[in-house]
């Protein structure tokens, strides 16, 4: 993997420095780089709209001795992605194994601030005015993220009653779901890397049907992102084994909390009709009391 | 459920009028009423940084007479927990409502950093080494904790050939699914308030056959503790309406990083053999790009 | 539960030492005793084809003083129903064991004429109607009834866009979903023996919001009748181990066919569009060529 | 797809107009044409009841210059199968309207008789020797299947503690939970037309591991043929719209009984573990009281 990381590693690090021509010219390689790997000099140039000389003055910049240096690393990166089995490795050498749980709960804490740097407020209350005004709320999200589109689901089934969830990896089964989706809709995209198929066909058919779509994924440079009306990012991680939906979940509670205090009343109806029927038909699920230990652990941490 | 209605209801009421200094105290009784139920006057007043006499006119303010009565009123509040209908009365009067966002977010990232601060390394090592020389490994959560469960039993399952995964709140079926658990198994329960009893009931059960319990919840006084070999505490928002499995979910993060990390060998091959498998069939469900962004903490943080 | 112990039992311990008749009254009471329940001895022996002295015989044979005794144990057994472990035992020792293929097949073959003739077109079509002018369709089964509710939503998706399939044995849950209903909904209950609470409660709940009802149980005695505007009756077996759920399941057959038939039209569009989306999303889930193998076992066969 | 147009449009556009004996071909033709297509004109006479210049005559009727090239419509026919949408069509135009139920009933309980004179018990009890004496028990069975496998899964559960029950449509998933099959392990693939591509892999896969493989499926040119060990084949009806699993389940029935016969002791064992748990942890889920009512009609009926 050596080539590849070199390659990635480099145009991070040179990314602040890199002109406008020069930023484009990454950008590229990045989203397409299993395309740049067949272009000369000249022809990456022509499609990004820079100079030839330009293409070679980047490939210098990133610290390679000519374009065609460029264009070996670019194979390296082409035959090898990050696998699942490289992000084993990835977070295998990268982590603290003494202090894994120290080493997880901060970098989750952390992605939850970055997240918040980087949403603003507006796009944030727009996505709610979206949902709030919405005929039909779909809501989509598979493998991984299933769970954050049935927790998301379970709120919105108490506040709405036209919520409809779908959580199939199956494209087939997916387009049964959805396929009467129209333009006074809404669909929630929920998507992170690897990126389902299924979700994106998903997503890239309900825009062409005139529906709002709003995408809950990772970068703006997901490829939810063109179909989305309102896109809210969240920080997940790429390169650890374990998808961090963390930072995700956390901005789905901020969605619930914003849709139940604007629908309060609703909400409390909903949950009042249910407190009474539960009674009436006796359906006592939960534990109602707890039992409080006066253990001297207690008193010593001063709870 | 009088008194605790009294009490609740009578911070909601007066909260408007409320100096800072008892708006901090109510802030305090409503975030940590397990914990503050056991606080004399003058050790709530520390914690929160008010004098024991402001301590004292906040209970007078309330309409108590002196602050033992209050306690009181905390007992029962403790004892009853907070309805899911007063949680959204809660959340709606004590939030920011032109920073939801903000505040969710903001205090999703605190309710880690605190897991953090209790849970210990030790704890968390050794119920790792218990579910490693598990000889069945069972899963339990049910209605919001279902999501957590689910996201659990997905990786478990790229790692072990023994996981099972129980997510029916109904206890018949439950039963079903876990009546053969045995001395060598173990059970991973998942429980946040309003704490299910099919969930309680499966881990009585399962301590009772002599299985290893490792319990995955909210307080040292959750209804889980007394059956539990292994407690795993994570921050849960018992007034906000919105279970914030954030914290949780973290924690399951970081048992995941751990177990995969012991078993690298058995991740890669599983990995491995899916890779082959996908190829040969022709299963691609992916979308092959993966997104990089390009800020600043990105690079810092040596990804 | 003595006395249903009795019944059975003594049927099972005297069986094999029975003459042929009386083998005929023993198949008869454990198939329909909620039948047999109202018979007199003269009227029971007239059903299955023997004296009324036989039947007296076979009171006397299996240890009961005289007919009206055997009669009460029957109402114990029908209050009571088969407990599972009676029905393991029950099947075990009257099944011919070098045949069991046939002895099911048959049967099964067999209850499904029942049900026709005990099962009027006019109800059925009623049923029908009810269907198609309500304003949303609830269907619910639970345990394995669960499959028969699947497969018919399954169906009712493709035709109509107001389904709500509930397969929930949790009451909480299941009332989550359906608390909403009224008066112009149906509800579509799948219940058979041993009768879940829960489908019971909902049923109950429905009726109490003006809800249309539609019963597909296995008899007029079923719990679900008292709740039930229409009813369709479908036999099961209730001494065999296993709910034979074909009859109800031909009977949710000819529920679509004749659906599908009164909204042809609309089928028809659904099946369009799905068609084109999937051939637009290149959608390839299904297996269009079948291998023709021309061996002679075939030619030899006459296929 | 022209030819298959052809043959269906022909027979139903002409469908009215054709005499007794010709109706008869029709139907036949549409119900078996995965037969007929190997049978030579007298053959098919034969079987159908009219005299071999009828089946010429037919085939004039229906526009075909000779049978040879009716035969060639029907091998197309039997390459592509009917839409779904023909299916539709179809059903409509053959179906009594006015007596739908009866139709179905008498059609699904043939259909279980032509299993029965078609299945050996032989190969029965051969599926039921591989099934018991497997490490790992493997049931699949997605989309309508996915309730067969259900059903069967639930069973067989209670008998055994090794079963993995696999209903999703989405062949990435499908391998996650099957990619450890080996030659100890049996798997149960639960497949009727339009055949699911992801059951097709996970046979095809199940057989290159060395695993025993069985089939449910409708016919011996199903796609599982090839990869199956023991194959029990049930009727389902082509033709109507529905995929009648009528005969599937009923031979499902006869496998759980058999089963259940074999393993009584161990079906037992687990009932009085359940019950016993069920008491004492208080799990009342099913409704053990029936309503008897005295009314008229039942007396009429001589219930």
């Amino acid at each position: 993997m050596q080539r590849q990381n070199d390659l990635i590693k480099k145009i991070n690090d040179h990314y602040p420095k890199l002109s406008k021509g020069q930023k484009l010219l990454a950008n590229y390689i990045i989203d397409h780089y299993e395309k740049a790997v067949f272009l000369t000099a000249a022809r990456l140039g022509k499609i990004v709209g820079v100079s030839e000389s330009t293409v070679v003055r980047f490939a210098n910049e990133l610290g390679y001795d000519g374009y065609p240096k460029l264009q070996r690393a670019l194979e390296e990166l082409v035959k090898n992605k990050l696998t699942s089995i490289q992000r084993v490795e990835v977070t295998s050498d990268r982590i603290d194994k003494t202090h894994i749980l120290r080493y997880v709960l901060q970098s989750d804490s952390e992605k939850i601030k970055h997240t918040l740097e980087e949403l603003s407020e507006e796009d944030f209350d727009k996505a709610v005015e979206t949902i709030l005004g919405a005929k039909n709320i779909y809501i989509l999200g598979v493998r991984s993220c299933s769970s954050l589109a049935g927790f998301l689901g379970f709120y919105f089934n108490l506040v709405f009653d036209n919520v409809r969830l779908i959580q199939t990896n199956s494209p087939s089964e997916m387009f049964e779901h959805l396929y009467r989706i129209g333009p006074e809709d809404v669909i929630i995209g929920i998507s992170f890397p690897r990126y389902s198929k299924t979700t994106l066909k998903a997503v890239e058919f309900s825009k062409s049907r005139g529906a709002q779509v709003i995408a809950i994924t990772d970068s703006v440079l997901s490829p939810l992102i063109p179909y989305a009306d309102r896109s809210l990012i969240a920080r997940s991680d790429m390169a650890s084994f374990v998808d961090s939906l963390v930072a995700p979940l956390s901005l789905i509670n901020a969605l619930i909390v914003a849709i139940c205090i604007r629908k309060k009343d609703a909400v409390v109806d909903s949950l009042e009709s249910l407190e009474k029927i539960w009674t009436e038909y006796q359906v006592y699920e939960n534990d109602e009391e707890i039992a409080i230990s006066f253990n001297s652990t207690f008193v010593e941490s001063g709870l």
